[in-house]
């Protein structure tokens, strides 16, 4: 028997985390966790110490770590941390060998480089992380000789396509999106949906932050921006594709015209035991993909009129690199508002854009002047939302 | 710049053959054709000769060979020959890198032996050599240390999803069936088809014979048996899927569900490259897929009721070795039979099936024994087929 893969997980109560422990339960002889980090989910992470007896546990809060306190099972004692300190020590326990990167938002980047700086493979499911410090994040992992493997179906999908291949034939990657739940939505439509009509996605079942972000295409965007970073492309190597059965999960394009293309159930298990397998590829218990009973498969132009979430963030991909920082930031606000009720659907772009109108930051080349970006742009789109709200 | 790879050419005249000079034709830096051979076209063999001037060249027969060389240009002085030896001269040109074998029916399967043993690298687009003589065939391209790279859209399409995968991880070869022209005929309907209608292909622009092997998906079952020997697959490892718009040339499905799929523009020069360039990859001046522009791609299951020439397929690949020979020789002669209006279209699985029924012969072990069964099959489904027409 070979030694176990061991893992560290961040974001381990939030959709992927959850499927990472069901593939981690899959393959007891394979797998193994040592760390979990949570933000506010107690009573789960509580459950998953339980479960599978890892040596260190994080939440955001000392306050939401009395409460795992409190709920313990006797004999589970893993070591307990919180705050910033406490994912990074999750991170870069000496005793994992990958750590899956699945906390929502900006508060990962800073674990995912100490990761990276400790050796660790990262199984990278975190967009934040590539589209705020590509740069930063993969000259790190460069440099210490580290892997990236992507989660994200779209590049896992990618990645599968490239294994084995001569990065020279590659001439473009082509990453298919659902369209959202508003992909036939007229725009005098689109300007009365809220989000209730948002969270119901059609074909992937997410958290509800990404659901928007799917709704408004920006998620693809997003993912364009990561797969620069990921696969060294060039914006104009990377095109979308509105795919609404999401069953071509994505496709590379090589020199003599040829497309190989990635198929698969929609089920996240398959591309994080991937990234967990990878290089070797291991049996699943799930369902195999039946292309017989899919229906027929589309594949559309995505229209930027109606959501041109993905002409900015190609934008900020062309642009200084302090840009995607300030897309990321005003989405993430004007996601928030619009959330909350204070801001309607189409103003979403509007806030972003602006806020990368106004940005004067440059290329940002440290980790400080990420967060200094970050910063900035939040309280731009804050006071923008404000102001549109009222 | 790199020595060019010199190419022989079985079949130059056929539509195969002419799309592999029109490979050459846009690398000419890369490729060079040494030997050239064709059946009954003398004028376009005579030309062909002219335009890429080739060390020797054959046709089937003496006569033939003089209006070839009655319309040879000055200067242009290949060596000429004609007959099986002549076939087999330019099979194994001392000077050919490559033999790409694109003659229909049998008289190539000699001639591939034959270059095997002079260690030629084989681009096969010739069905016959591999459903009549598969074990016999890859023995001898194992012993020699040999390559067989398939021509074929739909094996090519496997082959390109292989590369670089560990084979123990494959579980399932799925080949894409156009479903040919009577993919929606009733049982009915298929009662009254004629070879007018049988030879109007929807995708693929391929020679009569094929093209009614693609209505009766007979084609698709001796791809079934290529692929078992091209890929070393059990026949309960190859399924077929009706995928009318020919878009998904195929697919290969991984151990962990998985499936990765070649993708790519229905014309025959692509497949060919990928085979004169393999393991390098070139760009090529032909059009790109745009999946956006080719309406929604279908998946069904094949209907063996209306087309049973695929199950017959399958009961050939898991029975005796003799059980290809006769199923490839009695659809020869059904086929040809239903060209020349003497056969009804349902008759052709009929004559098939009854002459594997016949066959008493055991297991294959050498090129005399395939013959002898060949010979047998004929003449048994021609007595069949003379019946019948009466």
């Amino acid at each position: 028997m070979t030694s176990r893969r061991r893992i560290s997980i961040l974001g381990s109560t939030g959709s992927i985390g959850r499927s990472a422990l069901s593939v981690v339960d899959a393959h007891p002889d394979r797998l193994e966790v040592v760390g979990l980090a949570a933000g506010s989910n107690a009573g789960l992470l509580a459950a998953q110490i339980a479960h599978v007896r890892p040596r260190v546990a994080a939440m955001a809060t000392p306050h939401a770590l009395e409460t795992v306190r409190a709920h313990l099972p006797a004999g589970a004692r893993p070591r307990l941390v919180s705050g910033p300190e406490g994912l990074v020590e999750v991170a870069t326990h000496p005793d994992a060998d990958i750590l899956l990167c699945a906390s929502s938002g900006t508060a990962a980047l800073e674990a995912a480089l100490a990761a990276i700086d400790a050796g660790k493979t990262i199984a990278l499911a975190n967009k934040e992380v590539l589209v705020m410090a590509g740069a930063l994040v993969t000259a790190a992992a460069r440099r210490r000789g580290v892997s990236i493997l992507p989660v994200d179906s779209e590049h896992n999908a990618i990645h599968q396509c490239l294994h084995g291949r001569d990065p020279a034939d590659i001439v473009r990657l082509i990453l298919t999106a659902s369209g959202g739940p508003f992909r036939d939505h007229s725009l005098a439509e689109l300007k009365r949906v809220g989000p209730e009509d948002a969270l119901r996605h059609p074909t992937w079942r997410m958290g509800r932050k990404i659901t928007i972000d799917s709704a408004t295409l920006m998620n693809k965007g997003l993912e364009v921006i990561e797969a620069r970073w990921l696969f060294g492309a060039g914006s104009g190597q990377i095109d979308v594709v509105v795919h609404p059965q999401s069953v071509v999960h994505s496709m590379v394009e090589l020199r003599d015209g040829s497309i190989l293309a990635q198929l698969g159930i929609t089920d996240m298990r398959l591309p994080i035991q991937y990234a967990f397998s990878y290089p070797e590829r291991w049996a699943s218990p799930l369902p195999r993909l039946d292309l017989t009973r899919c229906g027929p498969l589309d594949f559309g132009l995505p229209d930027h009129k109606r959501f041109p979430c993905l002409g900015l963030a190609y934008r900020a991909l062309d642009g200084d690199s302090s840009l995607p920082v300030v897309l990321n930031a005003a989405n993430e606000v004007a996601v928030a508002a619009f959330l909350e009720g204070g801001l309607s659907f189409l103003s979403i772009a509007g806030v972003i854009e602006r806020a990368m109108d106004a940005n004067r930051a440059g290329n940002v080349t440290s980790l400080a002047d990420v967060r200094g970006v970050d910063r900035w742009a939040r309280e731009f789109a804050q006071n923008l939302v404000g102001l549109q709200s009222k």
